[in-house]
């Protein structure tokens, strides 16, 4: 009787895996991962080098991305199949040896692994490795601390109506906006008319190849890649107490 | 020339430390960490049996924590003075070798590191490792995922006035609130106003030896440890869009 373990994979450099998830990966005999059809993925890009040679790899092909609106009845049944499915055949796969899903970043915040987490409830043993946050990675490399003292920290999706994101800009110190994407114009615009545009950082790639950290008023164009984040850094409202 | 490395040391097992800051600590001739007066301090805990034999330790023992009002003017005096030492001290070592700060969670996340961060811009290289927040740890432990989908994120620190925890509580979907301690009783009344303390969690010493999750409503008592972190999990807007 085996178990699935999803191993957090943090923010895209392979040294920032745990401990424990990297033991966990290289010695893995089974490997899932989801990716877009056609696609290599971000995930099993990370542990490139890392599995065994003689590892079995399901790479789990989502069936629809972008194609189809997020709220339209055949995007939400396309996915829902897929994901019945996976969980089946893991399932089924769990009960012979162990499977290791990989999931980028941590896995319980905003992962797609959660899909298969609640279908898998008392089919089999499942163990979730967290990792470092992508958010987290992102800060790292503005070289500036995300949030000091009693800072509040909102973490928000590009893809939430303007006025939402407008609302929560104001009454956080820190800002996370992830999911920006095709979304920039109005993250933009939203940060502007809270009064944190000038103050607000894209990072593309952050802890990878290609990284890219830029003041966000500085950047051109409509688009930017759907995972990169945009940091605003809280500046404290009083000085740290320690234990 | 040296340089200071702050290792971010995770939740709290050292099995989720990352890859590089593990190596980091292994390998470090000088180590600083933060601790209060006469305590072993956590952050030492954490590495214990990691570092060298022949290591120098450096024990940054904060002047005050709770002896004083944290909005008193001898408050910050004692600690600016504390922080400014360590920053000369640091720098001074840092000119001849590499030293090696530990730090809890991740540095950049209301971390101690970012007072000295500050004081050494421009004095010494800096390299901050990311670490695993404190609370990915603890929504980890609650083996349910603390965002889905669309959710709006928002992290809170028990100190704040309670009509600011009531306001945030109601906008956001998911809530992690830290440096609860004595401030409990104020938090469970913000979430109740709220209508979020039935779906309320208490996590102590996430990943660690005596950890400890209950529901916030059934915990009795008026005091936890400082660094215990209630988590309301968010439960999606919508399904989630992949790459």
């Amino acid at each position: 009787m085996g178990k699935i373990l999803c191993a957090g994979l943090g923010p895209g450099d392979p040294d920032l895996i745990s401990v424990r998830a990297d033991r966990t990966i290289r010695a893995a005999t089974h490997v899932a991962h989801f990716r877009k059809a056609g696609r290599a993925g971000q995930a099993r890009r990370i542990v490139e080098g890392m599995l065994r040679p003689d590892v079995t790899e399901l790479a789990m092909e989502y069936p629809v991305t972008t194609e189809l609106p997020f709220d339209s009845p055949g995007y939400t049944k396309a996915l829902a199949g897929f994901y019945d499915d996976w969980a089946n055949r893991l399932a089924d796969l769990a009960q012979g040896q162990d499977v290791v899903v990989l999931c980028e970043g941590d896995p319980f915040l905003y992962g797609s692994f959660m899909h298969l987490h609640s279908r898998l409830q008392g089919r089999a043993e499942i163990e979730v490795i967290p990792g470092i946050p992508g958010m987290a990675g992102c800060w790292t490399v503005t070289g500036q601390p995300i949030t000091w003292g009693d800072d509040v920290l909102t973490v928000l999706m590009g893809t939430l109506p303007e006025g939402d994101l407008v609302r929560h800009a104001r009454a956080a110190d820190a800002l996370v906006i992830m999911k920006t994407g095709r979304n920039l114009p109005k993250v933009r615009r939203a940060l502007a008319a809270a009064g944190r545009l000038e103050a607000a950082f894209l990072v593309e790639r952050g802890t990878m190849p290609g990284q890219r950290v830029a003041r966000l008023s500085e950047v051109d164009g409509a688009d930017c890649p759907y995972f990169a984040i945009v940091i605003v850094h809280g500046h404290g409202r009083r000085p740290e107490m320690p234990e």
